[in-house]
């Protein structure tokens, strides 16, 4: 029985095109970009290539205002850290959603320890920020406004290029979390207009430790990670080159076909969405029914566990997920789910399934089937759909 | 004319056995370690064996005080920034030394700007601290102490047991920056008794771009990178496993082949010195002719520019380098070289020669003929050494 991969959020396969360049990387042996021999320029050229279509994805006026990390949650600390210390003359106050990644909340968490004042606007009940509600909080203090592009539990996309109007405004530096976002679906950030955006090459069919922070020309911001001159001085350290180049490919690829994605992906979302409808009562489709990731739907099923339904599925050959990777461990009700008035029982019940190129309308048929029996099963078990159904 | 690389420390090849394992690891497909699925689980052992592998490298008494990240660079300000930020309420003094890699130099310069107070040790003729001098410069406000475990320019080995425990004594962590060290020569954390050691993959046959930090239980240590719980709460972010992968199966083998590489490399090292000493006349060899690194070779040509050697020497199909290769692009003379007396003069014409485990005898000779004919050529060129020979 071959495996249903769901669960590309947490991590989707490298794309064939980039595991060939990955491969025929490490076979060439490249030298560092910054020596001045031949293995260096080699290696300098084959960053340049891969600069130049991450820039690209993104429609970045420069190459130069790309700086490669070490993936989302590096590009994320780097724009928020780095603009807290570059500003900190300025004011201290910062603007964001109660629905960011784990790694924009603990970031401000932390800048918090050392003194700075943190604003979070609520969302609606489709988990959208009102661009108002941004404009309300700023002060003349406000250094810094992040607001993701796209939730990864919840799908819902924000209006980012009202709020960064907003912020441009205000004299405030607007960074966004594009994680979720870039290379999934169309991310201009010119006509965005943000200041800063981070992304992850294994959102977009790269490898994992891979990332990328866009810059604007002009932006405020001091390093995360001091040293050499690497990346026009903005990121010290050699570059994972070999990481550096699959993301370059997977990021041509990404560009190229992303609207046959979008179209597929839409199609198995309406696929799968009917099925649930039809096959398990009690459900909730959480996120916005247009501004929305074509490839993610988040699923609450009342009564149950979302966790054991993982390990159900996982035991059937299908891979989903509860909720971000990086916040699993954790046994509290997400703060997204809450954020959009979800009460924690039915917080618990909640699937995200997330789709790639590879998937096939078979699968989902597989899916709803396996996931009917699953429920089914832990319904059984559960007192509370026992008592709910006896009233 | 196959090509001679000298330069191992700016970027050693991969080795055969790395490769094979990261061209596995890609073709696999791994998930997210912190997925609970059946793709997690395996990527999560992935981690666990290089964790491992890499713990016994440096002797570190559990896996848990291994943090991986993307490299020596980020370790380096992990480090610093991290015992900097959680030792604040107790002093805001740095001792360090005057010849520390631009990653140390540049992460203090940053805290200096945020207030900390950095005394900096000077080195004898040969690069080697006084441990004296550090047990006088640390006061009671000192919360940190870092100094280098060989220096990557000139090779020397420092007396960080001696100075761990004056460290120690006084009440101050103490962090090591033993990026030129790990795998070429042996280093035990718990003999050390360090409490922090910043250490990197491509020194030891594994891929650029990943590295890790030796964190010993109990130490105070905030993380640079906030977000999700990986690497046990001390460094978020999702690994780039592939990179991971193989710096473990690089760091197993360096620890197996340690013994017989350093016999090796000893002895291209005397062949080597001793061709030079009596093909070229006017040279000095930097660094201590004991406490130094068995692979490196410093070696400053008077009257000539390094640049133009390595320049010259690429053409000849033969890699060298002149300084860190993170400090490439700087016209400025090396702080270390200034720091151990060369003058500027001598100090441009410096040559770092750096072997690995492919690199033999007749490798030697090839250099030596092509080195006498540059510096010839060179010699030739400049007014510098005719203005010398006419004395």
């Amino acid at each position: 029985m071959s495996l249903i991969n769901f669960d590309h959020i947490s991590a989707g396969p490298i794309r064939p095109e980039a595991q060939e360049a990955m491969i025929a990387a490490i076979k060439k042996g490249y030298g560092n970009p910054f020596s001045p021999h031949q293995l260096g320029d080699e290696a300098a050229r084959a960053l340049d290539d891969a600069r130049r279509a991450v820039a690209s994805l993104i429609n970045a006026a420069s190459p130069r205002e790309i700086t490669f990390t070490s993936g989302g949650t590096e590009s994320i600390n780097h724009a928020i850290k780095g603009v807290a210390a570059a500003k900190a003359d300025k004011g201290r106050r910062i603007v964001t959603s109660n629905i960011e990644h784990n790694a924009v909340l603990k970031t401000l968490r932390r800048l918090k320890m050392s003194g700075c004042e943190i604003t979070s606007v609520p969302v609606d009940g489709y988990g959208r920020v009102k661009p108002d509600d941004v404009a309300a909080a700023i002060t003349d203090e406000t250094i810094l406004v992040s607001i993701m592009h796209s939730n990864n539990e919840i799908g819902t996309i924000q209006p980012i290029e009202e709020i960064a109007r907003i912020a441009r405004e205000k004299k405030s530096a607007f960074h966004t979390d594009a994680v979720a976002s870039v290379g999934t679906v169309p991310v201009d950030v010119q006509a965005l207009g943000v200041d800063l955006l981070s992304f992850a090459s294994n959102q977009f069919g790269g490898p994992s430790g891979v990332g990328g922070l866009y810059v604007r020309k002009g932006t405020s911001l001091w390093p995360l990670i001091d040293g050499g001159a690497q990346e026009n001085n903005r990121r010290a350290g050699t570059e994972n080159l070999i990481g550096v180049i699959g993301m370059g490919v997977a990021a041509g690829i990404a560009s190229r076909e992303m609207d046959e994605r979008i179209e597929r992906s839409k199609s198995l979302k309406g696929k799968l969405i009917e099925g649930l409808k039809e096959r398990i009562d009690t459900i909730h489709i959480n996120g916005h029914p247009d501004f929305s990731l074509p490839n993610l739907v988040s699923l609450s099923i009342a009564y149950i566990e979302g966790e054991s339904i993982v390990l159900m599925l996982d035991d059937e050959g299908i891979l989903v997920s509860t909720r971000s990777a990086c916040a699993s461990g954790s046994l509290r009700a997400s703060h997204v789910l809450s954020s959009i008035g979800l009460d924690w029982a039915d917080a618990q019940g909640t699937l995200v399934i997330t789709f790639g190129r590879e998937n096939t309308e078979d699968e989902i048929d597989r899916f709803l089937e396996a996931l009917e029996k699953v429920v089914n099963t832990l319904r059984k078990m559960s007192p509370l759909y026992e008592k709910a159904n006896r009233r």
